[in-house]
């Protein structure tokens, strides 16, 4: 069994209102350190697999056909093999 | 400056719906190797500070005033310096 953490966010040249709000948010509570906020999404997934090359298909796969918009979004994974 | 990346998820206690449809639709693509989802949500913060100490102040700080509701999340944090 394996776990993959997935962090998904719009691209770079995507606006991030949600991002820019939360940026707002924080200034209005005192944060006048915050410079920049990106807002995404996380998953976690456990995976039945054999071994790391096949659990990290199967992630790539998930991710590409269900999890990511590939037009206005990106993702990094970590996996990591459950005990 | 640093940038913080936060990653925020309901607690192990919490039911997480968004989670189990997420985990639905995989098992209707295919995927029957998917376990288990939760899904959550992903920060990236970029912070003023003078050291690696007050930028880990602040990100805590941010989670607790804003970022989290406590009552039903939890979040775990990286900090980075930027060049």
């Amino acid at each position: 069994m394996y776990n993959a953490v997935v962090n998904v966010t719009l691209k770079k040249s995507v606006l991030d209102p949600q991002g820019q709000t939360v940026l707002h948010a924080l200034e209005s509570l005192g944060f006048k350190d915050a410079k920049k906020v990106r807002v995404g999404k996380y998953f976690e997934v456990a995976i039945d697999a054999k071994d790391h090359k096949s659990a990290e298909d199967r992630i790539k796969a998930m991710c590409d056909q269900l999890l990511i918009n590939p037009v206005i979004e990106e993702y990094t994974y970590d996996l990591k093999e459950a005990r």
